[in-house]
């Protein structure tokens, strides 16, 4: 691990604010003991929290902040009232400034992606940023973006989605090439709405080296991990996810509902508790806590706003990853990859070889 | 129960055809001594079919067709072949003609939707048809339309669709009034796409006598049956839906594998089993079968291609609890109630009382 990564916390993102925030932070700091952090907050209520933790005291630095975002501000008035000056702004700038090499924060989502965006800036070749994270399936889990950062995506939005899932596919599983799946109503081609089939053709005929197009998937294709990246517009992506967590509710209370009916259920339920803690552990939302805005400059990660300490290590040590598999080196090259192909094409056809 | 209920079958329709078809009919003959049958499709395969089921035989009567629609036509090319000669137009024209009440069909969705709106016509009031579908929730079921049938809607038409469900939802739970949400990715009234936003604020202006609006629903919501109806275009619709069966799959192999993985586990499934067995009735996908084209003038009902008898067993009786709880006359009176009060608003503002 690289010995000096730091990583700047928006101390006071999240409904529970610093507690959780530094509880989170304290489970890293013992099982990985090369990262240090930046704290930025309201230093009273940050130093009082800390106090409680000596381990990670000796790895932090606490950043005084003179305000904080709330997580019901719309972004506009996020940026106006935050600009230079919140917690979460100045975790950002300690990105930008190469004082941390990732940014941490479970605050007001849409502030975070506007800051992440004017702070940072986007990558040159992309048009809109997209909120990337983490699909449980059967098999290993999935990238899904976008989460809901953004509505609606014109075709050419669509396919830097998928360049950009690619990438960080590549970055997460360590792996040349990454499975593609674009998320729609049927498989077949002439289905759906019209920048997905655009989109679609235009992936089907891009000969890339690090993404491997496996066409259209439904959504009940998701939680069987058929493809390493599922995109979407940010609409879909969110009733998608919500409904998903939904169902896994459900069924849930259905289970313990049946479980606690009879004498033999309960005693059949007290026997097999070994594996009911396993099946907890698998659907844990806390396990695929963190997703990431991808398209700016700089490694942002999204906590959930109520995630649990557990969870809030798990959306660091995402941050930590992704630093360490040189996410925005790949995405650079990704982008690099289907600009030379642009160009080389029109070099084709300009040569009449095409 | 009216004692001439008629249901006219496309007995060719669904993934396993006539076999599948037939014995879902014999569970409801078997069931319910009032309700007979016009079976369309190829008499011989029906004949030696029906000649399987002596009680169902009393009950129904076969109408020779010479085609079938296949599950994968186009719709276009569907109506092309099959109008006026396929078994799924002649089981239509039967609810047309009067000689039926209602038409089941678990063949082509696109042809069925196309076949009912040119054969029945839609409603003098309603720009586009929506289909309906049943959502198992931890109260009773909720109603969510459209579940695919069209993609996108404006905010009139998700309007219509509100209206349409809460006539469905008051026909199927023979009470006065019906919750309504519009399906959203936040409850808050500035999120989410503008016509769903117009669409809210219409429905919270309007005053009716059956229609309770609740305000926007999230995806979690929907399992958790919030509100009778759940409203939203046929993309994020289908999305929701495929999502909610793909993660209680994927939840009940968690379930399976963890239950199978020690002596323990497995010990204490046996005992358990009724649990089990009780779980297993609550997720099973039948239970729900049977959607509606709601906004064609008469109930055509679709069964899922894939349903079980049993499944389809429910899609056939959904279609004689729709008619004897004359689901299209309250279907008019919303309309006549929106169109009236739309009068009224125009009457106050022209005399400037408003």
């Amino acid at each position: 691990m690289d010995p000096s990564l730091t990583i700047s916390i928006d101390a006071m993102g999240g409904d529970t604010g610093p507690h959780t925030v530094l509880n989170g932070l304290e489970l890293v700091a013992r099982k990985n003991s090369d990262v240090r952090f930046m704290l930025f907050g309201d230093e009273p209520t940050l130093k009082a929290e800390l106090d409680k933790h000596p381990l990670l005291s000796s790895r932090a630095e606490i950043l005084h902040c003179v305000s904080a975002i709330q997580m019901d501000e719309k972004p506009s008035q996020a940026i106006r009232s935050g600009r230079g000056r919140s917690s979460m702004w100045r975790a950002i700038e300690a990105v930008k400034d190469g004082r941390a090499s990732a940014c941490v924060s479970a605050g007001n989502t849409g502030a975070l992606m506007a800051m992440a965006k004017i702070c940072l800036k986007t990558l040159p070749e992309i048009q809109r940023p997209a909120l990337a994270g983490f699909w449980p399936t059967t098999k290993r889990d999935s990238i899904v973006l976008d989460m809901g950062a953004t509505i609606g995506a014109d075709a050419q939005q669509l396919v830097d989605f998928a360049l950009m899932g690619c990438a960080m596919a590549r970055a997460e599983f360590n792996e040349e090439r990454a499975t593609v799946g674009l998320l729609n109503v049927g498989v077949e081609e002439i289905k759906g709405l019209e920048p997905i089939r655009e989109a679609g053709s235009i992936l089907r005929h891009l000969d890339l080296e690090h993404l491997d197009y496996r066409g259209f998937v439904e959504g009940s294709d998701i939680g069987q991990g058929i493809v390493d990246v599922v995109v979407t517009e940010g609409f879909s992506g969110n009733i998608a996810l919500k409904t998903a967590e939904g169902t896994a509710r459900q069924v849930a209370s259905y289970l313990r509902e049946a479980m606690s009916r009879s004498l033999f259920a309960r005693l059949g339920y007290i026997l097999a508790r070994g594996a009911f803690r396993q099946l907890k552990r698998k659907m844990d939302p806390s396990r695929a806590n963190g997703a990431i805005f991808l398209g700016v400059n700089g490694v942002v990660i999204k906590s959930h706003g109520a995630a649990s300490p557990k969870g809030f290590a798990n959306a660091v040590d995402l941050a930590a990853r992704m630093v360490q598999n040189r996410l925005l080196e790949k995405l650079s090259e990704e982008m690099r990859s289907i600009q030379e192909l642009t160009i080389a094409q029109a070099d084709r056809l300009a040569t009449g070889t095409e």
